[in-house]
Parts: structure tokens; sequence; C-alpha cells
């Protein structure tokens, strides 16, 4: 299989770009010890970064260095978005993202990060790691590029995004210039709105400048790292577009198929700690951000309305089947994805969103 | 440190059990491997049985035999609530179960399975992952016991409980019979339920009988397979007393120790592994379990109250710090929980909660 030619530019990043392989440092395989690079479409200070340097470490600790990996984040060895580009081509053995930053390559790969009205993160694990999942997304979507797909990370909940005015009604969709990429941004479209995609270091400058009206980012605490706080106020929730998204692990198939099965339960059991502990930590972190926003910050925190909530849901139940409807790939994810969806959704407003509301009652504090 | 004096009988299991430490089959180190037997409190054929062996390989594959991990499920060597005292005893290295099956030894223990009205799995991932609950829990409540504490798995939400009769007020409580452990037991004593503790084997046959009104066991998938709608059909939500417990993994600290670092990685790596399996395999299930209750068996889903939910919950604020104060552990354990819990409440509430409302509006269909 000539797998150049899926390399056809990620999403958003600007079109095909053909990575210099001869510039990398070569992983090398000596008396039986190999050495793989993984490249990042995020930066290395933040908390992804830090959770791929941990994954990289406990690789190479957990193997005795049979199996050693070095991560390259955003910028240090391909652009944010060339990631999946640079292991396509060779030039590195995996790569590490969100799903949907390579809807260019593929019809279904959105549909692995996150559904508008879809799955919560507990949710999306049980798909993962009991519905058969990730070998679903391998089926439909890695595979076909040549890659092998692990879940490394979830961002849980997000929120609705930030709006430089206040949004009541369906038609105040209409005209608005929001950016938000994935399934929810085709979602906005069939209510008149100007959606734009933009990468994530021009998102702040376009709404500095009234080039958007408003964007949709993470949470709490990755929303006030980027300081969107500081250009507009309303802060809208809950976010029905990405209920949690999934980040992505990629590996080269033949590397993937070289590793002997000490060395694949390793990597498997090493991205399922980075899977957990990410979104451990984005549930520990943004309650302070969402306190500070409000109370420092002069944020407005307010929720869309339920004629919205309703109006966006039922074109959701009308638009997600049309796009799905592009490839074969993708109605059969699609399919997936609903069918466990149908499987959980009680379950999960009787066991959870109860006990959240009956929870107020308990008013604990420190002895 | 003599480890003995530790042994004082697993909590529900009828006072202390000497072990027969000679009938064990004996670890061995042979040419730098080493070999663990883990004793559970859960049987084989279940969930939980099935994720210890997977654990168990795992480390033995990911190691290539250097920690060689074989299973010992309830009473293949100890009975389900001798397993602490197998690994104090030295008669195991590792044990598994849940952590208040062993309140007989700690007063602080029962804090890290679960408190009423505190936190959700997902929080308490947080807690353990980002907020050192590990190392918390290790301080003041494994470490004393001559412990290393990893946990490996969670029920996440549990239902409310079983009941022969409707309760509907806090009057409805005053005199009932019924099977609680733990925390929730001794809120609900202070309503006058007279709260009876029972091993799980023991809990159908009571129920049959009438010696118990009712009781709690875990979440619908776990319910289904004990039988209890067979005897009694009102079955209530949400699970206030355990919104989610933890699973512990205790391993003698002189084998903790003795573990180089490549080892101590894999087995932590496993252990969080398999604690996002299991949550993810109970998410899963309990749905289709829920509705086979109520469609096929009879089964009436009921809502507690809102004036039991609350005057619980009142309850639960006062009676829980009186619980924590009996020892200086108890105290530390519970006011870092409920700091903890205080600063992810409102998150949970805006970002899932609401989400979960707003979803109802999706119908969405497989195409």
């Amino acid at each position: 299989m000539n797998r150049r030619k899926f390399i056809k530019g990620a999403a958003f990043a600007g079109g095909a770009t053909a990575v210099a392989a001869s510039t990398f440092p070569a992983p090398a395989i000596s008396a039986g010890k190999k050495k793989w690079n993984v490249v990042s479409a995020f930066g290395k200070a933040g908390l992804l970064g830090q959770a791929l340097e941990e994954f990289a470490k406990f690789v190479t600790t957990a193997s005795e260095g049979k199996l050693t990996i070095k991560a390259y984040h955003a910028g240090e060895l391909v652009k944010p978005f060339e990631a999946m580009d640079a292991v396509q081509s060779g030039a590195a053995q995996m790569g590490y993202g969100a799903p949907y930053y390579w809807a260019g390559k593929s019809d279904s790969i959105s549909f692995v990060a996150a559904m508008p009205y879809g799955l919560t993160a507990q949710e999306q694990n049980a798909w993962l790691y009991y519905g058969k999942g990730i070998e679903q997304a391998d089926k439909y979507a890695y595979n076909p590029l040549g890659l092998k797909f692990l879940p490394m990370g979830n961002s849980g909940n997000q929120m609705g995004g930030w709006y430089a005015k206040e949004i009541n009604t369906v038609k105040d969709l209409n005209g608005l210039k929001f950016r938000m990429p994935g399934l929810g941004g085709e979602i906005l479209k069939t209510f008149g709105v100007n959606v734009i995609l933009l990468p994530g270091v021009e998102v702040l400058p376009a709404l500095t400048s009234g080039a958007i009206d408003g964007t949709e980012w993470i949470g709490p605490a990755a929303d006030m790292g980027k300081g969107l706080h500081k250009v507009v106020k309303n802060y809208y929730y809950p976010g029905w577009h990405e209920p949690a998204t999934i980040l992505d692990g990629f590996i080269d198939m033949n590397e993937w198929d070289n590793l002997d099965s000490s060395l694949k339960e390793i990597v498997k059991r090493g991205a399922a700690g980075m899977n957990l502990f990410i979104l451990s930590r984005f549930q520990a972190i943004n309650n302070n951000a969402l306190q500070k926003l409000t109370k420092n910050h002069g944020v407005k925190l307010r929720a869309y309305s339920d004629e919205l909530l309703k109006a966006i849901g039922n074109r959701a139940a009308e638009v997600l089947p049309q796009i799905a409807s592009k490839s074969s790939d993708a109605k059969a994810l699609y399919n997936e994805i609903v069918t466990i969806r149908e499987s959980m959704l009680d379950w999960s407003t009787y066991a959870e969103a109860t006990f959240l509301e009956a929870r107020k009652a308990a008013k604990m504090r420190k002895i």
C-alpha cells in the first residue's frame, strides 16, 4: 500500500504540506531496542504536553528501554496539524492530536472525536473499552489511513463558547460569525451562522479584531489560559457540540505490527492511563478556573435557552445522519455510536443527573 | 513492625480469622523473577473477577515474566473478607476488594471508598490522579496498615436500593430494617432505621425471609445478577449513599518497596487501566439491565422524594464530620475529600447535569 496517497493535508492546516523526512531525528533499532518519535499537535507547556511526556517516560521505563519514545510537541518538528502527515510519510512513528484535526483525510474520523448531543466522557470510555469503540475507530477511520488508533485523553465536558453579544433565540444565530470546528459547526451553518475555521493561534486575534463574533474553545481552564475572557464576556453552557472530546494517538501500522506482545501491552496500557489522567485533570481544574473567570474577570456565565437547545438538538438529529451518509465508513461509525448512545441514555440521566441535583442538599464543610 | 497486630478481622466477616499461611502456594523469587498471589474479595465469574484476571495477565506479559501475578478469587484461597488479613500476614503479596470491607481495621478507610453526597466517579478520579488522593489514602489509611494502595476499579453511580414498600417521607424510615454498609448506614441510623450488615451471600435469603425490609447493592447490572428483583419491586434512585465507589488494590509494603522502577510503573499503570475499564463496563451495561428490570420483571423505578433527599443530605453534613472526628487520620482524609468536592461541585452541575438534560432534545436514530 502506498501510504503517501493519504497525505492530503490536515484539516485547517492550509492544504497539503510536504514533510521533509530527511530533517528528522532518525529512530533507530539497535540490539533489539526500538526508538520512536511521537509528534504532537499540542504545545509542551500545557496539561496535554505534560501528559504526553509522562506517556513517553512510562513506555520507556516500563519496557526498560526496549521501546524508547521521545515526544516532540507542536512546532518542534512539524506544525500542529502536520502530525498525521509526518506519521503517514514515515518521518515519525506515532502522532498525537484530536481526531477532527484530520477531517481532511477522512469523512468518518470526526465522529471519533465527539458528536453533538452525543456521549459524555464516561460514556465514550464505555464505548471505547466495552463497546469495541477502539476496534470500530480502527476499522472505519484509522486503518484505512495506514494507522493504529489509541485513545489518549479526553477533554471532558466542554463549554458552549464565548459570545460578544447575548444570544437567546434561534434568530440571534442568523449572520453570526462564529468559530466552531467539527460537526457542531455543520449544524450551526443550517441556522445561518457564518461558521469560520481557524487554527488555535488565530482565534484570539480574530476575536479581538471583530473578525469573529464568538468562538468555542474547550473548557474554563483551557479557555482562561488562552485569554478569551479578556475580549468577550458572555460565556455559555453546556457544550452541546462537544459534550466530551476524545484525543487520539495514532501509530504507523507497520511499526505497531512489529511490536512484540509485551510492548503492545505497555503502549496500550500507557495510552489508557493517559486517557484517564487527562480527563481527571480537566475535571479537577475547570471549576477553579470557572470561579476565577466569574469572580475576578467579570465573565457572565449564561445558560443556553431551552428554545435554543431544543432547536439545535432537533437539527442535530437531522443533520448528523446526512453528514454520516457521505461514506460507508462514516455511516458505520455513526450507527455504532448512536446505538451505544441509545443504550446508555437513561442510565446517565437517572443515576448521574439526579444525584448531582440531590447533592446540593449536603453543605459539607471542613472540620 | 509487627504487621500481625493489624489483623483484627475484616468488617462484616464475623470477627478475626487466623489465616493458615502454610497452606498457601508459595510465591517464589528465582533468577530475578518474582511471583505474586493476589487474593480477591470478589468472585471469578463477574465483571470484577474478569478484570482482575486481565490485570494479572497484563503485568505478567508487560514485564515479560519478571513479575508474574496469579489471581485467586473469593473463596479460592481465603474467604472474601479475609483478603487483607492474608496480605498483612504475608500469606499473599496483594489483595483486592472495596475499602469499606476493611472498616474493622481502620477508622479512615471507608472514606476512601465513597462518601454519601460526595464525589462522582469522575470526580473521584480527579481526586486520585490530580488531587493527590492516592498519596492521601496511603498516608491516612493504607500505610498505617503496612500496605500500599492503588485504585483498581469504580462502580460508577449506584442505585438507591430495593424496598418491599414505598418510602416517601422521613417517617417511613423509622423502624425500617435495611441493609446498608459503610457511611450511608451510619446516617440512616439517625432516622431510626435498623441498619443491618450482611455479607453479600446472605442478602437475598434475608430479603426473602423478611429479615430485612430492603437493601442497597450496587447498580442495575449487578443487582439483577444477584436476583434482588425477584423478591421486592420498588427500586429507588439516586444512590446518594454511594455516588460512586472506589475498589482497592493493596500491596504488602515490603513487596512494593522491593520492586524496581520498571515493575512499579507496570503495576501502577496496570491498576489505572483496570480502574478505567471497570467503570467503563459498569457504565455500558447498567442501562440495559435497568430496562430489562422495568420491562420484563415488573420492577418499579422510583425517585427518592425531594423531602427525603434534602433531609438525608442535611443529616449527612452533620453526621459525617462526627464520624470523621473519631481519629486524626479519618479527619484528615475527610477534610481532603470535602475540600476537593467543594472545588468541583459547580463545574459538574453546569457542565454535566445541564448537558444531560439538553441532550434529550436530540432523538438520534440509526440510518
